[in-house]
């Protein structure tokens, strides 16, 4: 199908998040595709009204989060036989890091759950939502049952 | 890839959807998938300060506008292979009756052009982004070059 060369799976472990992987590695499987996988560590300042206005995450519990979202990135990746320099966690805001890496990487099809429009997803915008904005190449939404 | 059975291409006729045609096609084609084709023709009123705040089109302008998407749905199907009764056109909300219309015939992934989050497009909401918030299947928005 469409030739994609290199698919990026946007990876969010939520509770259906094998089943986006699942069809990221079809995919893959079916164009003969590189398959790499990026997860974004959304970076949600805490406010607290003592200290200021915003205060980041302090850098241990930073430090936790990260390692943590490296561990299970490791253990999908190994799923889906993506080699270690295919993977990629950072932190910042999903859109737009999830793009940047799409960029940087040449990657032609971005592949990434979408939630409804309700709750939490219509109130802050959907990744799905700003990576459609966002990306310059083709973003395949996975639509997420019973969410 | 992924096992796709019913592809609904949202058609727009723009400068280069017949690249989000071609993908369509060739997905429809690697998944042993059947093609359909809708068209939306947008239902915005116009408006008069002396009749008052809305008026719909006439019935005449109407009728030509719909009977010319219907002629360029047409073409564009027989190019796709698509048969008469798998080709839409519709009037009114794209992102509603494009979702409908995959509803009532249980598309599985919807394919659909996808513009820069700029001018109009940021104004009003592009469709592949009103497709995507609402859809119940997979949306592919395939990235429009030079848009």
């Amino acid at each position: 199908m469409a030739h994609y060369k290199h698919i990026l799976l946007a990876a969010d472990f939520s509770d259906h998040g094998h089943h986006v992987a699942n069809k990221a590695k079809e995919l893959a499987v079916a164009n003969q595709a590189q398959l790499s996988i990026v997860h974004i560590v959304d970076n949600l300042p805490i406010t607290d009204a003592t200290y200021g206005p915003i205060i980041p995450f302090d850098g241990d519990l930073s430090e936790q989060i990260m390692e943590a979202a490296r561990k299970r990135i490791s253990t999908l990746a190994e799923k889906l036989d993506i080699v270690e320099d295919k993977q990629w966690v950072e932190v910042g805001s999903p859109k737009f890091e999830i793009v940047r890496i799409a960029d940087e990487n040449e990657i032609d099809l971005i592949v990434v759950g979408s939630h409804g429009r309700h709750g939490l997803a219509l109130l802050l915008g959907s990744t799905a939502n700003g990576v459609l904005h966002n990306a310059h190449c083709d973003v395949l939404a996975v639509r997420l049952k019973n969410d």
